[in-house]
């Protein structure tokens, strides 16, 4: 009987469950829209019902050794507690770990998503025999995970990575953290939104109009068709991701930065800013040592990765599946 | 007979040279200006002439195992050359290592500055038990070093922990190393003197006169008698200190920071600043549990670093005394 784990990614919009064996293979997967009632007890059963199922229709002869479950918050990753969610706040302060071993008769390994996304990227997808990196993810929010002689730096309270909170401009918008002018507030998809609609002024003739809602997708396809608003969006994602992660790489010296989340898919519209802007701020040796990436995984980086954890921790480094050299 | 090294601290003003023991303890001791002629081989004899005196004078029965030097400049540790020293540019692509085996036939270890204070520090200093945390520098220049699980973040190419090339104006003052706003212009000793003179207009009843050239000593010794210029300026260094900071902090999570240089006596007037920066731009368990101190090694730290790398280099790690409980 083969040992294999349950996976899940618990995002802001959508829950996903995948069973996943030790060479990374997703055996069967599941996708549903997480709770919005703002209820912790709602959030519980969603993932349970979704674990059910997956254990119980991944079909073969399946032994589940670990749930492993990367969440988007600043976690305690020894303890299994999550320590603050901004985007599902009824999950702040629960003791996660306890709750599904307890449910799933399983041992619980929680980790935060970016942390998750770059332990995916490094076994099996954009960072594969990468010791030293950053995986940065343009989504809702911006987040990150650093990985250091092939470990993830998560420092003494679990809570390092958080690329997204490096100011770019100290007086500029205010963010959700609490702090002004954090690279969250102008990388991130819901950047790509604000401004646009502070642009619309600036560009009267774009094909963007501010009566409607802007999606970073709307965005992302008036640049591909020469809109100027859209494009002047995109450079100035580019100009910001490169002021913070050009101070990284004078910091860090790391062989790659991975970039992933839903707003990489803008990648043509802001890698010629990006690449502009670390190549005059960092200097000359680590600039060009460092490889620009785009996620492989995609939405499964967070999935893949948290497996990894999962078997790590059960099963053992030995019997898993590694592609490094 | 007991094994000791040579500690050679170079810097652009003065060239510190040790005979340092296992326990880190100092036994003779010089200091002279380092050559300004810009001339590579006037360095070169002003450091064998610093090297003979000092393995000629120490007095007792020791054998000189290595040659230690902590460099103002970007280096190839592993090969023991100089990239780039902005301060001393006559020594850029310099082998270092090489010239020196060969002169005082002695294994050398080279290392940038920043990080042989920080693993001095780390030693015997501040950070002694301390196994993840930041090292600044505020000097002529903004150096620094990153300690992760006990061991040097140098990175691949060695150019890890230059924290003084964040960007925390992006538009801001340009700086020498080509880009514009570098934590550097605007917390280094130089940026104290070029801030006060800024302000002078701005606060016309100030005790600094423009019309002198202004020490950061002087801008110092006026803020403890109240000058609000001086206050302002040392405020200001806080506060962009926090602003580099509280974001390494966010990515880092690290235990200490440990605040050396020259400029570090300005402590108590930027201090309240750097804490208030930090507290409003780092997450709350990351800036809780980070605490700041100030060397204690001082102007030593490099030295006794260096003298740390080399003694573990060729004496080896067990015959070191370890202060780590």
């Amino acid at each position: 009987m083969e040992r294999i784990v349950l996976a899940a990614d618990l995002g802001g919009t959508n829950l996903r469950m995948a069973a996943v064996n030790t060479n990374g293979e997703i055996l069967y997967r599941s996708k549903v829209r997480t709770p919005s009632s703002g209820s912790r007890s709602d959030v519980i059963a969603a993932i349970l019902t979704a674990a059910r199922e997956c254990m119980t229709k991944v079909e073969g002869d399946f032994a589940f050794a670990a749930f492993g479950a990367a969440v988007p918050a600043i976690v305690n990753s020894k303890e299994g507690i999550i320590l603050r969610s901004p985007n599902l706040p009824e999950l702040n302060g629960m003791e996660f770990s306890k709750v599904f071993s307890e449910a799933l008769e399983l041992p619980v390994i929680l980790e935060n998503d970016a942390n998750s996304a770059t332990v995916g990227e490094n076994w099996l997808g954009a960072a594969v025999n990468i010791q030293n990196f950053i995986m940065v993810t343009l989504g809702t929010g911006v987040g990150g995970g650093i990985m250091v002689n092939g470990e993830l730096l998560r420092g003494p309270d679990g809570t390092a990575g958080e690329v997204g909170h490096i100011a770019v401009e100290p007086d500029g918008h205010p963010c959700g953290c609490g702090a002004n002018g954090c690279l969250e507030q102008y990388a991130s998809a819901t950047a790509i939104s604000r401004t646009a609609s502070e642009l619309i002024p600036v560009f009267p003739e774009s094909s963007l109009h501010s009566d409607l809602d802007i999606t970073p997708l709307d965005v992302y396809n008036a640049g591909l068709n020469g809109d100027a608003l859209s494009i002047e969006v995109f450079r100035r994602v580019g100009r910001y991701l490169g002021i913070a992660l050009g101070g990284l790489i004078n910091v860090l010296n790391p062989e790659a930065i991975v970039i992933g989340g839903g707003a990489a898919a803008g990648w043509d519209l802001f890698i010629e800013s990006l690449e502009r802007e670390i190549s005059y701020r960092a200097f000359q040796q680590p600039a060009e040592r460092v490889r620009l990436r785009r996620s492989v995984l995609g939405d499964d980086a967070g999935l893949i990765g948290v497996a990894r954890l999962a078997s790590e921790a059960v099963i053992g480094q030995s019997r898993i599946s590694q592609v490094r050299g």
